[in-house]
């Protein structure tokens, strides 16, 4: 099995300022092809230490891709330090980057200045991958046994995340070229609404039973729950697949309440799946969300065909104006309370005329009210045969309580939806 | 100067699942003790990988800390590597750790198992820091010159973001007991709508002529827009401050029209000050951003004094009902057009009674249609002296596009505030 190692680049990185989120996309893309990343590291535009660190991956993995330490304002390290390592004697201008850098510029407006030209100037030991979304070329250096004792190569990738990620394709098809790639089968099941040390106590025995060649792992997320995720190395995958479909049917069972989809998914995507092509339609009035779970119904693509739009009733007066809750439950029940949030829901729903509708009303931060305590939200969800109310206590800081609220406000639709569709 | 290294222990930031957010905020965390994170790294969960990493960064590295690999179901592995590692003898129960174990479990309603129980259970060579936000506790080991050559410190954090952040503070406060922490001073300015390469040009000759010991940093964020930061490490941080606040100054005659803060900030943060304490509101009618515009103004706390509420109109059918706009604007120009954000953003203050109001309607995805092409945005504003519209076009994928969306609109949303109250 291959192993891969991803270094990012760039003080920015180190002193806290962006968080990584490329490392995770090439992972995840390389583990798609059957190579296990066994580092990732991030190091800071220093020479010295992007030479030592680079030699070092070399020599022990097959593939070193990095990310960053590429932008017009700081090229210069990181290309002396490429340079170095492949003993390059000088530099060329790659002429199908510059085209591109040139007509980027040129889309934007921007004059072309001397350190937009640099970024296509690469060191003459190094293949070029054109970055077709962003001015910085994918640089591609191979190295055979003499170097680092095995052949090994190094992808670098820009830092700006879209560009990574449109690039990452074309390095997936060189890496199958020149590497000779075996099969991998994962399957995935999605899990909400019980804790990760629960949900081990619950699937101990089936985890137990489960062949030696399967590998189980939990992945644990706010938003969409836990996912399980079987995987086995080698083989053939129709039948591996046909196996973790088996092991995974053993679950209903065990844990069949908590199951909501049998394929890598989100709530917000599973939503989308019931209701698309049913003529079903769907809102939502937030409150303390703010507009999250509205954001999340729109992150999935086509939620056009069944989404038709959300209240956001911040303000108290708000919700009584337009979703037309009633002034005497809000003084007799609180503004979060059961009372409130199915009135919100009824009211969103007649106000735009949908087939479902859900609600929120809580008290995200650390304060709550005489009438609930601080972290609890009240969700409401109303659909063709009636509407119903849930509560749910976090004991989390703001940011956190609002996803965990939001997450699941989205679980109990999904499950209203299910029980019609039965 | 003393230096870190970050590690994140866990299969699931190996292979992709989960983006490692914690190191950014421990690195963070150290630089303002002026303590240089030097690398952050990732290694999966395997006892010796685990223990020839930590050796290898306890060696060049003063301090040490680690995140993850301690939940409930795979605790064994990163203890047994510590114990080794520390050449701990046997294990004891601590107390403290177990008393919030208890709690936690009792408030959820869970009961104890055996994987919970053995969490408060830690090599004997380490002295322990509780973690009163989850069941893992943070241990400390402390090594002289024998072991490494140098004294040094590992911390383990628990990978849970909230726990990990909550716990930070008292590893800060264990390291300012251990070590003679010196001083380091920051400044920064926020600037947004100008791209990285071109503000760098329009401001070589003054970070040419910045003093030697002032170091520059470009800090660019997707919401944000970039952020410039000054440091000087050592010496008198008041009179630093007032250096760092001079050569900032100058800047405003060269790009003082993109600056929206002289401190790190966020474009909905800058829109609070302004709003907070003077009486005005504001609200919101969202298209194609779908909530992610009401998402970010509701992220500031305190949000409620100002913000009512907003309209998410996803359906054109919303957008007339509710919002107002007229059936024929949008058959005359087109559901994305300068007139039917104009319309949106009248609407929603109108319905909802605010001083001001933001709008957008646009094409996120990678069609648009005969009036508009694909990433154009118009976004309309609103406020007591008038309405107008700005249009932009980005060459994003739909995420992308959706995210620079809402911070152009909030963008234009702080110039309109800015303006009245010159």
């Amino acid at each position: 099995m291959y192993t891969a190692s991803i270094c990012t680049i760039g003080d920015e990185i180190l002193i806290g300022q962006i968080v990584d989120t490329n490392s995770s996309h090439i992972s995840r893309a390389l583990n798609s092809l059957g190579i296990r990343t066994g580092k990732m590291l991030s190091i800071g535009d220093d020479k010295q230490s992007i030479i030592s660190s680079l030699e070092q991956e070399l020599r022990g993995n097959d593939i070193v891709i990095t990310t960053g330490g590429l932008g017009p304002t700081k090229d210069d390290i990181t290309k002396e330090a490429l340079a170095e390592l492949s003993d390059s004697q000088g530099s060329y201008i790659h002429q199908g980057q510059m085209e591109v850098i040139q007509r980027i510029l040129k889309s934007r407006g921007i004059e072309m200045l001397d350190i937009n030209r640099l970024q296509a100037c690469v060191p003459d030991k190094c293949e070029i991958i054109v970055n077709k979304l962003g001015t910085a070329p994918i640089m591609v250096f191979r190295f055979d046994e003499k170097r680092f004792g095995h052949k090994c190569t190094l992808y670098t990738l820009p830092g700006v995340p879209f560009e990574a990620i449109g690039a990452l394709e074309d390095i997936i098809s060189d890496i199958k070229q020149h590497y000779s790639i075996g099969s991998i089968t994962h399957g995935n099941i999605m899990i909400y609404g019980i804790a990760e040390s629960a949900l081990a106590k619950k699937i101990e025995k089936w985890e137990e039973a489960l062949p030696k060649e399967m590998h189980l792992a939990y992945l644990p997320n706010l938003l969409t729950g836990v996912k399980l995720r079987l995987s086995i190395y080698g083989g053939d995958e129709s039948s591996n697949e046909k196996r973790i479909r088996e092991e995974f049917s053993k679950l209903n069972e065990l844990i069949g309440d908590y199951i909501y989809s049998d394929k890598e998914d989100s709530l917000e995507g599973r939503i989308g799946s019931l209701l698309r092509g049913s003529g079903r339609t769907l809102c939502v009035a937030e409150s303390c969300t703010g507009g999250e779970i509205s954001h999340l119904i729109t992150t999935v693509p086509g939620a056009s065909e069944y989404y038709l739009g959300s209240v956001t009733s911040y303000s108290p007066n708000v919700k009584e104006k337009l979703l037309g809750v009633s002034h005497e439950s809000i003084e007799k029940y609180g503004i979060v309370s059961s009372q409130v949030a199915a009135e919100m829901a009824d009211g969103v729903r007649k106000l735009l005329g949908c087939t479902y509708s859900v609600s929120t009303t809580g008290w995200a931060d650390s304060y709550g009210d005489k009438f609930e305590e601080a972290g609890t939200v009240w969700v409401g969800i109303s659909g063709p045969r009636g509407t119903r109310t849930v509560r749910f206590n976090f004991k989390n800081k703001r940011a956190i309580n609002i996803q965990r609220f939001a997450a699941s406000a989205l679980n109990e639709l999904r499950k209203m939806i299910e029980e019609d569709d039965k």
